[in-house]
């Protein structure tokens, strides 16, 4: 059975349709609904609608279930599935599939198919996340409702207590959340080696000698401050694993907590490990546009012109040349490995290597 | 049950026995190909196996199916998995499942097992795609079916009635249907682009001052080329979404259909946009190569050596060299942002993301 | 029941209590131990833990098997668990799992779940690789473990017998052992044509013209010698193909095995070309760079200069500038195709294409 008549009600009945189910369709205004739905999907008043199932997906907003209390008499000893959003995190005190079960003694709340969209509904489990997370207290409902996904083609994912709904309805809005803090330290980084740069690239030369570097700022200023970047990012990567041996090895146990704050930097070393990767990665392409730039050609045409006039020939600066040869060969392995690294961070990756070879590649 | 001694044949019955089932192989000579099967298999005559088995998959050409018509008889009430495929897409008017099913009435016939190859069902489910697209009118034949493929470590997905047949015997005949359109696309957008700049570039100074430029025809004229076809297919990924916005208020609802080319160029929005990427990623290639070419070099040293001649110090055009430093500039912040639009279009990463972080990417 | 308090054990009784199981720890020492565990999980005694348990995990490690020879008589009948795993590859003779089963011959051994880390069981499934490769005597003792780890959130695989145990304790232990050969071999082909380069662009003007060209060492010789290896790897990714074929032509059959060579470099092609790949990428990088160095400077200058100071123009060689444009222009459109290759072999996106696709993109 299906409680509601919005988008999600659609697909999920269209999807049950598809997948062998019957399904009864539940609606306050069955008549003017029922050609949203599958001819395949019976449409009735909601009354009616509950009587028929045993399993009731329950797709209404937070906000109507206290019109459901009136067949509060019909679903008692149902099982409801809850599938309800929020718009916010952590918006209300309870979760919605604990209200509805507040609402509700009498039926077996499950939470349940909130992470899956409408849209990933309709198109089929073959694109998109496949997995719905489960929750519920009790065990028999869980199993009942995950051998449902399983028939539709998702893979239930079993949360444990109801105590997990506000999680799991948490999901959904979620915004990249370990992305944020590394984010913020690399733009605090680039802000502050940028500053730097800058003083000692443009404005200390204005002032101490007047000229006017300030062209120099899009690239080189910019092209100097990536490296500085990727260099401390890529050491805080390494840099909580030794504080967490540290740690463990001055406390003589492995099973105390790590500090909060050294858990959570454990936790952003893969997020942090990429955005040094890819400040490395930009590096490279500044430097490589180095040699495009109108200043260069002006800068290089000038020597040239001014050593021919003086009749001078170039002098040959063994030390200048094998530096530069040895920090771009160097710089050009050291990206090579980073990539290498990147790449085994990519989920499908990942997934096929064993601990003993995603350690032997860190 | 396996009838036949083909490849596939062969391949589904080590694959069966392996995963625990006893398996009986139907073959008009048993004897000469009794060796080709494990030994676990027994391989006996075609009525034989058709008699010991509940579940049969059928093993041989479309071509054949009529050879088994003798067999009718011992075949009544049996479940026949049809796991043929064809040689081109709706190459016969019914889907061989169908056929099948008209041949004998008084089979149960299942769909499922074509989009898996000889190769896959050998090396083991660890590798390669692991869905299994299953059809059948009969719900039960269907569920123990699924049940099968569930065992030998496959990923049962229902399709639904027997009329999905014939589009589950077209998967395997795919050929990136979804990459043709925006190809062309891209090769018709190629051709103008490049066309327009060969004239102003290349043919053009010919005419008016007889300069032979032609030397610009493989790399610069290309380089010119590709960031407009690029431009394009970047706001043709963009515009659909407009479009299909419009459409929505203008018709006030969403829930009617958009029209088939607005459908259509909506679905194409991915491989657009990974074309886009791909252009302007040549395009940034490209434009690192313009300092290596010996016709850069020439006219480099010769500009060189005619201001040394005139005693003519460069003069360092302040917009010029701003223009180059924030086009590239631009260009770099552009590609990049590009790249990480591409990176989450990998389908292991997608799959990773929820809807709103999604568009918060996009 | 879980038998043992180390790290898996306690992992593995923590996801066990979060699946709905009932969960009993059978410790020496249960009341030094209980904390470890989650309150909802009974910790006791060895023989007690046994008693109530029909599936017990034996985590502890293959040297302490025999400490629980006492418990034989109340282990009769009941299903065992191998978890352990080797610190070397092939360190006993027989596989751990059926040590195990020599020692309780009045159980059934299930070898399984050593694949998955402690740190995956408490993480969950949702992260990390989630197969469960799983192998027994007895079909339905594999049955219910795979229940289990289906229900734990794992997706199990039947290995078959348990003489595969011996393949499934290997598995955490190995170190990406299908890129040894192909590794090795890039090695050795850099090193031959290194050397090569090495004795052509500096020990041989050195030796002849007494000229010092060893700053040439760290880029320009590498850059020679990796589109060299690039280009064998790739040869050897297709010649394989070739010489099987012409085995199969030659002998009149596709059912006859290959050569062990040629089986294991047919299995090789892969890695082979993405170090050839890898190579190519290498040497676009390396050749971006070249007018970069201050050497590449230091020439340019001298050479403007020295025109200047003869007043000479440069001579314009049309050939020359054709070789470079045309040269630098193949070589993106190869990198760019290479490109295409490489990330079709990502095992998400090589998953979501079909056999016709894959041989139309190769």
């Amino acid at each position: 059975g299906v409680l509601g008549s919005g988008d999600f009600a659609r697909s999920l009945a269209i999807r049950l349709v598809c997948s062998g189910f019957k399904v009864v369709v539940g609606s306050r205004n069955p008549k003017r609904k029922a050609s949203l739905f599958p001819a395949a999907a019976e449409v009735t008043f909601q009354a009616e609608a509950v009587k028929k199932a045993d399993v009731i997906f329950v797709a209404v907003f937070r906000e109507h279930y206290s019109t459901l209390c009136d067949l509060a008499d019909v679903l008692a000893g149902k099982i409801l599935v809850d599938v309800s959003n929020n718009t916010e995190i952590n918006h209300h005190k309870e979760s919605n599939a604990e209200y509805l079960a507040s609402l509700f003694p009498a039926c077996t709340v499950v939470k349940g198919f909130n992470v899956v969209s409408a849209w990933t509904l309709q198109s089929g489990a073959r694109d998109g996340n496949k997995q719905v997370l489960i929750c519920s207290n009790n065990q028999e409902a869980k199993r009942i409702v995950a051998e449902i996904a399983q028939v539709m083609g998702f893979t239930p994912v079993d949360m444990g207590c109801m105590s997990s709904a506000c999680e799991i309805e948490n999901i959904p809005l979620r915004l990249l959340p370990a992305w944020k803090i590394p984010i913020f330290l690399a733009l605090g980084l680039f802000l502050c080696f940028f500053t730097y740069n800058l003083i000692r690239q443009v404005i200390h030369p204005y002032i101490r000698e007047q000229k006017n570097k300030l062209y120099k700022i899009p690239i080189e200023v910019v092209n100097t401050t990536l490296p500085c970047v990727s260099y401390v990012m890529l050491s805080l990567v390494y840099l909580p694993g030794v504080l967490a041996a540290c740690s463990q090895l001055y406390y003589g146990t492995k099973y105390r907590r790590f500090p909060d704050w050294l858990d959570q930097w454990l936790q952003h070393r893969k997020q942090i490990g990429l955005l040094s990767f890819f400040c490395a990665a930009l590096h490279a392409v500044y430097s490589l546009c180095l040699p495009m730039r109108r200043s260069h050609r002006y800068l290089l045409i000038d020597t040239a012109v001014k050593q021919a006039v003086e009749k001078k020939m170039t002098i040959w600066v063994e030390e200048e040349v094998w530096r530069m040869e040895i920090y771009i060969s160097v710089g050009i392995i050291a990206l090579g490995l980073l990539s290498l690294l990147a790449i085994t961070s990519l989920p499908s990756i990942a997934n096929s290597l064993n601990w003993r070879e995603f350690s032997f590649i860190q």
